[in-house]
C-alpha cells in the first residue's frame, strides 16, 4: 500500500481525509464483468464510476423527474465505494446477491467509519440513497448504472451476457428502472434485446 | 471500437449521446505518469478523473472560497475529456506544454462538436472554466487535480518525480494553486517536499 510512507500532517482530520483518498485507489483493482468498449480487458470500478458520472451530464432531459445533475455526479462517483471491502457482485449472480446487503453494510461501516464523522455520514447517505432508488437523483443515477453496461454489452457482442448464459428476462429485470424512468430509451433498449436474442447473446 | 455494432435508436439526438458515451470509454486507455498507490501500474485518465471527483467531496472545508461540490464533481469528471484526442501532457514536460493549448482546443472542437449543441457547450464550458482557474469551483477542482498525484508520489517513492528528474521548484509551481487556495494543507505539502529532497526523490 505504501502507507508506511505516509508522513503525518499534524492534523488528525487532514490525515484521515488523505489516507481515505489513498485507500479508495483500491477501486482501480476491483474488476467488473463488463468489457471496455475496445474489448481489451474488463473495466474496473473506478472506470465504471467515472463513466456514469459523465453520462449523468448527458441524459437528464429524458428522466421522468428532473434530477440535480451535480448531486448525481457525486452519487455516481461514490455509489460503488463499499466494493473496496465487499467486492463487486455480478448483477446476474443470484447466490452472490443473497448476502450482498450484509456484506456491503459491513464494508460501509469500515470504510465510512474511517472518515471524520460528518464526512462519513455524507458519503454513506449518498450510497444509501442510491441503493434505495427512491429519489429522482437515485433513480437517475441507477439508470446510468444500468445503461452503461447495457451499452458496453451491445458494443462487445453481448460479452457478459454470453459469459453468464443470461436470459433476456434477467436483463429486463435489471434494466426495469431504466425503462420506467427513461421511457424515451425503451425503443432502443427493446430493439437491442431483440437483436441480442437473435444473435444468441441472450437466452430467450 | 465495436461501433459498427451500434444499432440506431431512431433518434439522432439519442444516438449522438449514446455514441459519445461509448467514445469517452477511450479515457481508460490514456495513461498518465502517476502510479497507482499499490504501484502495480500507471493510472489512466478515467481513474484519475474519478479519484479527484470523490476527493472533491472531502476537502471543501479547507478551500478559501466555498465551492459547489456537486458542480466540482462534474468538472472533475469532465476536465480531461479532451485528452481522448489530445493525449495526456505530463505536467513537467516543458516542450509538450508549449503546444498543449492548441492541441486541446482542436480536440475540444472535435469531441464536444459531436454532441447536441447545448450539451457540447455545457461540457466545453466546464472544461474551459477548469482550465482558466478563476472561479472558486475551478480553483478547488484544480487543487484536487494537483493534490491527488502529489499524494500518489508521496506514497510511491516519488515515482514520477524521480522518473522525470524533477526539481522541487517545478513541483512548487505546479502546486501553487493548492498552497494558495488551501493554506491548511501547506504544512503537509512542505514537509513532504522537504522529505522528497532529503530522499533524493526531487532535485533540490
Amino acid at each position: 500500500m505504501g502507507k508506511e510512507e505516509y508522513l503525518g500532517s499534524g492534523s488528525e482530520r487532514i490525515d484521515s481525509l488523505l489516507l481515505f483518498s489513498a485507500e479508495i485507489d483500491k477501486m482501480t483493482a476491483i474488476e467488473r464483468r463488463t468489457l471496455l468498449v475496445d474489448r481489451s480487458r474488463r473495466e474496473n470500478d473506478a472506470e465504471h464510476s467515472w463513466h456514469i458520472a459523465v453520462m449523468a451530464m448527458l441524459f437528464e432531459e429524458y428522466a421522468l423527474e428532473k434530477p440535480d445533475v451535480g448531486r448525481v455526479s457525486e452519487m455516481c462517483a461514490a455509489h460503488d465505494l463499499v466494493e473496496i471491502y465487499a467486492g463487486d457482485t455480478f448483477a446476474y449472480d443470484e447466490k452472490g446477491n443473497l448476502d450482498k446487503a450484509a456484506r456491503e453494510k459491513e464494508a460501509a461501516d469500515r470504510l465510512f467509519g474511517s472518515l471524520p464523522d460528518e464526512k462519513g455520514k455524507y458519503l454513506r447517505a449518498l450510497w444509501e440513497e442510491f441503493d434505495a432508488m427512491e429519489t429522482a437523483d437515485a433513480k437517475y443515477a441507477a439508470c446510468m448504472d444500468r445503461l452503461q453496461p447495457f451499452l458496453h454489452n451491445v458494443l462487445t457482442g453481448g460479452h457478459t451476457w454470453v459469459e453468464g448464459k443470461t436470459r433476456r428476462a434477467a436483463v429486463e429485470r435489471r434494466t426495469a428502472i431504466l425503462r420506467e424512468f427513461m421511457p424515451a430509451l425503451v425503443p432502443w433498449l427493446t430493439a437491442n434485446l431483440d437483436r441480442a436474442v437473435e444473435r444468441g447473446w441472450l437466452l430467450p
